[in-house]
């Protein structure tokens, strides 16, 4: 039976079998040493022999660990017997065993099978792993229950732009921007409380260290509100949740990235700033005229509420109306109950109480250039009894960048799609 | 504050709010009774005026809980003041709060909002998101790490039918039919164990009780075994975890069905049939002539281990090479290391072990009409050092199907896509 490298130190003195890949080989007094790494983690094999071996070839072995102050985890094993399982090519793209930060991105998303082996990049996918397992946890602890809706859909609820096209039997359909249609249904359907986590798609040209064009969005909707206050609240504390198992969970991870998780106490008291008020304050940052919060105000609100409130969180609500979809609640004639989650400088989530009332969205269409018949089905789910109710939606792979500091969000995805790229 | 209507007995004579869905109104001597549902359950509200309500419509509601012994739950609500969230529509196409199995299949996914306001096909989602946690869950304690992978593809692993295909600025792409490519990379990239739960895409022609053109595939890959059998150890405790809290969470939501899952004892010693071998027995039920394991025999074979093992779960394995896919791993010349799982008369289950060799792939690329240059980026992963691995899909929708004996899939799928079926 195959032992974990980070269980040898518990078989010292009695044989085991380890399997891994080949991290390094060194030479030394006709000694080999490899350095063996599994998922677990690594440790030291001895030869006697020089074994005919490439770097990240995967072997299997066996031996009896004995105590050695000199090796990883201080303990080695010298090897009895070992097999090859399958053998690396020598001619490697770039080397897995150490920094890769010199290394282009574009040659570690070409070759993610090898990328992947760099423990600073795996941490980054690990710590994801985290993220989507707090984020459900939190959500089922509040009696949300998890739904899987359809990426395939007639149009988008955010009018027509922007829609990859897919040839369905010979009909056009799109690619779903986002849930929002079918997570309306399903509070209104009565589960009241929903989330999803699925890929969403935006055929979005620009390619900018922010964007993606297949991403893994994080959606929340729930019943029973008055305002996007209680959105903040329940966003508040997912995200609280989420940091503090990150911490628990990838304390090794955040090491390697030197990056660390808010505190989740500044988190549940991270400010919430009007929309108009929170440009204000960007304003004062620059002498770029701001005529909305863009990507350089986003970045100068986060550093104000670092600055004045040790929060690395900060909530902006109060949208006016022309930015956002028809289908948001309105507070007043030209505002609405809406916000933006700002993080670390960049816009995390978005979200917002809807317009509940059937003959209230049948009068905002006309604004909007919107036609009844072109939202049939949606207008379906408040013809039959809908609570008020709204929700949000995380950008997965920017949560993960802005924890860990990555410059480019690409690289919190595991095969990235923009527009150039569609493989691996 | 508002309270659900399963916390109404622990406020008697205390003020409360409840807030949901009119279920039923009935009017008795003067009197008007409500029976309000909400996410949790429904109670009953006491109105000395008639009011001006459809059923379906959303109230919210103030009143002193009172015990009454023939009130649902033995508590009602005589109502102080109430107002209407939401007016519902006189004119429902169906009757949300009787039993539905008299409408047809295409009325119910129509008008998902209604349909899923009936407690027991909400039912079916309950049971869905139960599957979806305990089988991420079983898997996250056996050290596999949750991953998302890109459902935009230059091409398919199982060959270039049954795609569809997606414009990409200006390219053709095409939607995954499976993470197969991806999650082999994972396992080869060190972390060893991964699954993911996501939409997979079937362009198939063909309209059955069976196939949805996109389903919820749950995916399951591991490094370091040695045939498909420890695949099938696997997916039998994964199994057997999913059965036990499907039974420990959702007795109310079987009970609707008049449902049970199987006692995962039977189900960790369900019987291992070769091909050829589980052939013969679906072969002696019938007098069709059975030239592989269609589904008629798969019923057959189910019926068969139930009756000499008491088990609704059977692998059959060692698929003839025809039968699979290029990548599967061989056991002889002409069998493979794969394996199907049949429960309840249908296959909810496919996996195998797969060919990790470079050079054995290469070799057996001609034999299906292949060639390295259109799997360039698959056959990568295998040059860089990759372990013996295997793995399995099962389909979320079938497994709920079968568990809850349901006559078609589509059932078992929120919103549904099939040939004629994008909306809503």
């Amino acid at each position: 039976m195959r032992i974990l490298a980070k269980d040898i130190e518990k078989n010292v003195d009695s044989e085991v079998e380890v399997a891994g890949w080949v991290h390094r080989i060194r030479e030394l007094g006709g000694i080999t040493f490899i350095i063996l790494r599994d998922r677990s983690g690594v440790v030291q094999l001895v030869l006697e022999h020089a074994p005919d071996l490439s770097v990240e070839s995967v072997i299997r072995v066996r031996g009896i660990p004995v105590r050695n102050e000199k090796a990883p985890g201080a303990v080695e094993i010298p090897v009895k017997t070992w097999e090859c399982l399958s053998r690396a090519s020598a001619d490697l793209p770039f080397q897995v065993n150490g920094r890769l930060n010199r290394t282009r991105l574009d040659a570690l998303l070409e070759n993610r099978v090898l990328s992947l082996r760099n423990l600073q990049i795996r941490a980054i996918f690990k710590i994801q792993a985290t993220i989507i397992e707090s984020f459900s946890a939190y959500l089922r602890a509040q009696d949300f229950t998890e739904i899987k809706t359809s990426k395939i859909v007639s149009g988008g609820t955010e009018g027509g732009t922007n829609l990859f096209q897919v040839e369905y039997f010979g009909k056009k359909v799109y690619l779903a921007q986002s849930p929002q249609f079918y997570k309306q249904i399903m509070v209104a359907s009565g589960l009241e409380r929903v989330f999803e986590i699925a890929p969403a798609y935006r055929a979005e040209k620009h390619d900018t260290p922010r964007h993606l064009n297949e991403y893994v969005s994080m959606d929340v909707e729930m019943g029973f509100i008055d305002s996007e206050k209680e959105l903040i609240e329940l966003e508040k504390n997912l995200l609280a949740a989420v940091f503090e198992a990150v911490a628990r969970n990838n304390a090794p991870e955040l090491a390697l990235w030197q990056a660390h998780v808010p505190d989740p106490d500044a988190i549940l008291k991270s400010p919430i700033i009007p929309y108009e008020e929170a440009r204000q304050i960007a304003q004062a940052g620059t002498s770029n005229r701001l005529f909305d919060i863009n990507p350089e105000a986003e970045r100068l609100i986060c550093e104000w509420s670092v600055r004045e409130n040790g929060s690395d969180l900060v909530f902006v609500n109060e949208f006016p109306r022309r930015h956002r979809p028809f289908y948001t609640y309105p507070l007043d004639a030209s505002l609405t109950m809406s916000f933006d989650t700002l993080f670390r400088g960049l816009e995390i989530s978005t979200g917002g109480r809807r317009q509940h009332d059937y003959q209230a969205l049948l009068d905002t269409l006309p604004k909007f250039g919107l036609k009844p018949d072109d939202l049939k089905d949606y207008l379906e789910i408040f013809q039959y009894g809908c609570p008020p109710h709204g929700g949000f939606a995380v950008g997965c792979e920017r949560l993960t960048a802005r924890i860990l500091g990555l410059a480019n969000v690409k690289e919190a995805s595991l095969f990235p799609r923009d527009r150039k790229r569609v493989t691996p």
